[in-house]
């Protein structure tokens, strides 16, 4: 089992993801500074784990501090949760995970600074064994949708280096394997950014869960030729009737599926779900950058230099292509929205 | 109009696609071995190409031979056609036209071998002519078929580059826009091997077509947003029931297309269907070295070094999901079987 970033006594250990698949590199980050570069360098990404390494982050930042009194802890926190939110503008989640860590702390005010120190460690280390928790839940209902010996098509990253835990749909593949359930898997590569192929393979080998990769347009072919008897991937966000923004090209594997008649399952834990977004074509997409295709790593170039390119982030699954959707608080069939509504309710 | 290869009084003008897309560079060659580097490195690829490479490459290694007779003529171009057929031993077509050339060479004997060499450079011309007439036809055939301003979506690479003419259902494409219908492209990049980034993209730029280019992936939710009319593309072996071999990603635009009700067309020479193979799971599918996928242009490494892959060269689209094919004799529509063997014996 891999973490992302892992508490160790007095420091906090994070692997490096940008070394990754071809180097295995720990660091150990003493300093909020440190955490600071390894966000900013996207040493560590997925929002659970962006926000468990900056958790951590803020304590090391305020621990060495003589602080008098409450209120200096206060506004020193401030200026701490500003300086790692900065680390990453656009992750606005990383912003208000911050600010809900202040929150709690507010709380439990009329103690101590020293005490309030190590209130905030224990804050990190929760929210990272909450998360944690949440992968197990939800790779523990995932089972039930797992036939033995099955083979699982999945499609960018969403395991350890993401998430607190084992991951979402890579949790329930993992699950799946540590019980014995003799799984296997095809990988997408996941064009553009090739998540699929850098960390989702290089989880599964360290994980000794058999893995073939596949070039993302060969998964219809895959399927047709019957290797594959499911489909399980993650989700970014989830509307209120049950619409999946996911990574571009689930979309694609949500029609493929529904063509040769397999399961296609989406794994996600209740934060993903945003019932203030009514249907999948209200969700905005990002557009992202011409030259996140044109050039491999920024550097390998494979078009012409000026091509336009269409470049969407993420595409839209409507919910009837979906065959289920697993929670850490169960897993929820078509259809969707009242079931939804139930799950973020109770 | 680009070409891929060009007869220039004495020597033979050939495009490096090696090169592409970044710099265009027009190599002249004068020897039969200059045009043997030419087709072992890749600068010239398809299948149409390389054959009337290799036609204009026999002329060159025989143009300035002192021959005594017919008879040393000949033994002189069969070990010529051995030499070039070595440079892609893998390319059984390429060793099947230089013989051709040969029966077509025999078939005028009594000639002197002054004449026999006037003769062979004159069988080349004919072969990239009757090429370039076959894509106008193609092209011309399917002009029915796009609407005015469509916007069409391609797949790997079929034009100019790989073959003696406008090519096939770039040909298509480019016949539209040479008649003032205001067409538009969207271009897949081509996993593994990125002929559609590399190539067409470069030919539709070059032609002045406007292209942009997508992942793979992205198919499925750049039809889903309605932003293509229809999906043209090629073909590299058609069996009798009209299931069409081609590379790898085809059927899943075939799958995307059907469930979203737009065109599909497949447009190819006659000369690749082959009746011989009765249905398409009858067609070997060639599996690829997994290097292919995980090294980009063999060198950028984008995953696990030893991660296993599956790496199908092509795969296979069933003809109920084709709305029809274009050929240089005509457009054939749905039930296919008939009409095909119609069409190769009339």
């Amino acid at each position: 089992m891999i973490y992302a970033v892992e508490w160790k006594e007095n420091y906090l250990e994070l692997l490096d993801q940008t070394k990754l698949p071809t180097q295995t590199v720990f660091l150990r980050l003493h300093t909020i500074e440190e955490v600071y570069e390894a966000i900013q360098k996207l040493r560590v990404r997925g929002a659970p784990a962006i926000g468990i390494t900056a958790a951590y982050g803020l304590y090391l930042g305020l621990r060495e501090l003589s602080l008098a009194s409450p209120e200096t802890f206060f506004q020193k926190l401030d200026e701490k949760i500003d300086y790692l939110s900065s680390a990453r503008p656009t992750a606005v989640n990383l912003f208000w995970a911050l600010k809900n860590i202040k929150d709690q702390l507010q709380k439990t005010a009329d103690i101590s600074v020293e005490d309030l120190k190590l209130q905030l460690l224990e804050i990190a280390k929760e929210i990272q064994e909450d998360d944690g928790q949440r992968c197990e839940d939800i790779g523990k209902h995932g089972l039930a949708v797992v036939p033995s010996g099955a083979t699982i098509l999945t499609h960018c990253n969403t395991g350890a280096l993401a998430t607190g835990g084992i991951g979402t749909a890579f949790g329930v593949i993992f699950n799946a394997h540590r019980n014995g359930n003799n799984v296997a898997v095809f990988a997408t590569e996941t064009r553009p950014v090739l998540q699929g192929a850098r960390l989702t393979v290089w989880e599964l080998m360290t994980a000794h869960i058999p893995v073939h990769l596949i070039c993302d347009s060969a998964a219809a072919s895959l399927v047709q030729q019957k290797k594959v008897d499911m489909v399980i991937l993650g989700a970014d966000r989830i509307a209120a009737d049950g619409s999946v923004a996911n990574k571009i090209g689930t979309y694609n594997l949500a029609v493929v599926a529904n063509h040769h008649k397999i399961p296609f399952y989406v794994a996600a834990p209740l934060s993903t779900f945003d019932v203030s977004v009514k249907r999948g074509s209200d969700i905005p997409i990002e557009m992202r950058d011409a030259d996140e295709i044109r050039r491999i790593f920024g550097e390998c170039l494979i078009t012409v230099p000026e091509a336009p390119a269409w470049n969407p982030a993420f595409d839209i699954t409507p919910p009837e292509l979906i065959s289920g959707i697993i929670t850490e608080r169960g897993i929820i069939y078509p259809p969707f929205s009242d079931k939804i509504q139930k799950l973020l309710t109770t």
